[in-house]
């Protein structure tokens, strides 16, 4: 038990899901668990610690790392590179810290294909009619966005079966959601293709 | 999540894993687990409930069972069957009820094949000393029986990639190791293969 191997869990989930809160709790409230730093091309802000906030490299280094394969996944906003760098979150695994990638649908199946024992996880709401609430709630968007950010999450909900795991998100109830992904991985941990090595105890 | 399909959990674990004591934590700490109840041809002893301690039926009953795939795994004992019956698992399992079948590796193997959607866990020992130490410590058996019960239980352990789950139960354990194998179940029902129809809500 003492020198696991960490697991990477990949939690997805469309606007409305909740996902954020649900993040946020399950790795607030359980030391072993992290949430991956990304990589950034991005200058850092006052106050930013490299390796803390966000692992800052520069454009070469970015582009580099992409050709090699070094990129789990990323994207680009306002001309900086944002993505997930693969040689920081297997050197945490191989500490045996849990690693939460909080992603979506895209990106978490490419970090699929890339790292074969990630485990997955979709955050759904508990039906249409509250994923609609949730979104007009912000109160912020036009009919039309809500509209669109509706039409975007349905398709995302569509591809529910791509993915391990289902937890759903009731309102008010992100802590137990935590916990039933905390569950999640304690079982993923116990899973026999993970334990192996115990046979050798025996024979 | 309300009319959610019960699990059927199969535990296994040579002598000296502490399987029964687990089991029983497991059974007693949460009320939508139960223990599998036997069907058996042996008569009622005073104060037995048929469905509660066993399903008392005939002979020609349960040869008739066997005979037409209705028992899930049998044994015989002092010229009487001993065995799981499929039609009251399933319907524990519709009733929304886990339960767990606590049986040894070729009944588990036989289980699964008929019942895919079973989960199985293999309980152990954290090593071959400390197996050694608990097959001793009964004081009762011979050094041959030991012997004969530690070669067993090394047989059985080799067949740990066969399971799902592997659960260490260390010495005074049994709590923790209960409470990992609720995670588990917890686990398998937010599987997606499980939990399909949540879809359905949002298309």
């Amino acid at each position: 038990m003492s020198k696991r191997k960490g697991i990477l869990i990949i939690v997805s989930g469309p606007a409305g899901s909740g996902k954020g809160t649900v993040v946020k709790e399950l790795v607030d409230s359980h030391t072993g668990i992290e949430l991956s730093v990304s990589a950034t091309t991005r200058a850092p802000r006052p106050g930013e610690v490299n390796g803390v906030h966000y692992h800052f490299i520069d454009k070469a280094e970015f582009e580099n790392r992409i050709a090699n394969g070094e990129i789990l996944e990323y994207t680009t906003y306002c001309e900086n590179y944002y993505g997930t760098p693969l040689k920081e979150v297997k050197q945490a695994l191989a500490r045996g810290k849990d690693i939460v990638l909080e992603i979506e649908v895209d990106g978490a199946m490419q970090v699929k294909k890339k790292m074969r024992n990630a485990v997955t996880v979709m955050l759904t709401p508990p039906d249409g009619e509250t994923l609609e609430r949730r979104l007009r709630s912000r109160g912020t968007e036009t009919d039309e966005v809500v509209r669109w950010r509706l039409a975007r999450a349905r398709e995302e909900l569509a591809l529910i079966p791509k993915y391990d795991y289902s937890v759903v998100n009731e309102d008010g109830r992100a802590k137990e959601c935590a916990e039933l992904i905390y569950s999640i991985i304690l079982a993923e941990h116990a899973r026999t293709k993970r334990t192996k090595k115990i046979i050798k105890k025996f024979i």
